[in-house]
């Protein structure tokens, strides 16, 4: 296309009201609203990639996008009218003019997921959409003892949703590390899983999440993560943990191997 | 009441979809909420006492409310069967047996509330409910100057709703601080402004929050703050700052006789 720009934009989702991102018949998806924001900004369809796909009910703090456009304005204009077209629960954090051919799926390099977990008797009115209410006491140094198997380069079948069908289950994860926040008053003790890899199987981050949770709980010993993972058995790993848990934190458009041991890290 | 005994509730609740805490006709209010959730429990109407009240709009994270039983429930039982019937924007956190006699309101020694401004092009999905958002730049460094001439015993006139009538409107301050929280990627920065004190003229923190707002858009210098906090005059000071922004964060029973100078602090 002829005078062509390739927009970046970095976007943030509260994901309770979407059925995930993809585009589908007869349910909002976030790619839907965003591309028909743009849609109405450039008269004419134009197709959003995200570098990730979120399934329904997961959030994005900073999922970033690529969009070819015609039109001449600024970034900042894009921003602002894309934020005046779009709902409360999908907002354009920013736009920025990206290298010629940009693709923000084919080019992420990495990809940093939280999980929160609020532990203790209620998750209270301020959280609820963002987290896994899990009321037993669970044991943190467990599960950080349990996070820290699944760092480096593995075959992650063990941890795949049934049924899927790609060409490698094998991905390399930089980081992968439970901490606790202690409780403030009125709140739980918020628990969060931060993960940052290559790239992650469908399902991956949760049934990770569902693991821990498994062995905070104390149903298995902490070592028991790695051999779930060496097993490749999708059957001995825990449960799903539920998607409103879940949030896209950040993605790396730099190359894995420029950085040090356990980078990159995120923000 | 014969056998009678009084329960400490500490609440926490999200006040977008309250018309604030106190009962009134053909409103949904936080008072009403929890008072017949009580009475669902007890089988009779019981009177909740809140430590203060909030307005239409005004979040807590930890309202503590005193109320009178006559059922000999633990109190453990107590906060399951309320929170089994209470929504999920208003939760009860704790329950405890208090002291004979206990009154939230009467006893309470001082309140701290949290007032939270998002700065920056857009608020995001995440904190938007709970924020004001003001996209101008602010400076922190004339707002937190600023906040330091409110802490002490002052006559807060110029900071009370307009048409308030009561007996004094002299109040105590222990902490007045401003502080701004590192802006996360996709999200904008949070400024939070913290007050603590004896007790609260009517839009008190919100008409500080307005004209801290007005000094870090640089519309009136750090020292203007002393200054109209001494006229007495209301039209001096800023706006109200609207009720989104403003969390009631926690009630004190200690005595602040007892506190060393700027306690009691935040938890």
């Amino acid at each position: 296309m002829g005078g062509g720009r390739t927009l970046k934009l970095t976007l943030a989702y509260e994901g309770t009201a979407f059925s995930g991102w993809q585009r589908q018949p007869d349910a909002r998806t976030v790619q839907a609203v965003v591309e028909d924001a743009l849609a109405s900004i450039e008269g004419r369809q134009v197709a959003v990639v995200a570098a990730g796909r979120t399934d329904a009910g997961v959030h994005a703090r900073a999922l970033v996008a690529s969009a070819d456009v015609a039109k001449p304005h600024a970034p900042a204009v894009f921003a602002r009218a894309l934020n005046a077209c779009l709902p409360d629960d999908v907002r354009v954090m920013a736009v920025e003019m990206a290298a010629p051919g940009f693709n923000a799926r084919r080019d992420a390099r990495a990809k940093t997921y939280h999980y929160v977990i609020a532990n203790g008797p209620d998750p209270g009115p301020f959280v609820r959409r963002l987290v896994w209410h899990v009321p037993q006491v669970l044991d943190i140094g467990a599960m950080s003892e349990a996070a820290s198997a699944i760092t480096g380069r593995h075959d992650f079948a063990a941890f795949q949703a049934t049924g899927s069908d790609v060409r490698t289950t094998i991905r390399r994860v930089f980081r992968s590390e439970v901490t606790a926040d202690p409780a403030a008053p009125g709140s739980p003790r918020l628990i969060r899983y931060r993960i940052t890899g290559t790239g992650f199987l469908r399902h991956m981050v949760r049934n990770i999440a569902g693991t821990l949770v498994e062995i905070g709980k104390g149903r298995w010993p902490p070592e028991e993560m790695a051999a779930i993972l060496a097993s490749r058995n999708r059957s001995r790993a825990g449960a799903t943990a539920p998607p409103q848990g879940l949030t896209l934190v950040r993605v790396f458009y730099e190359a894995p191997a420029s950085a040090g041991p356990g980078t990159p890290a995120a923000g």
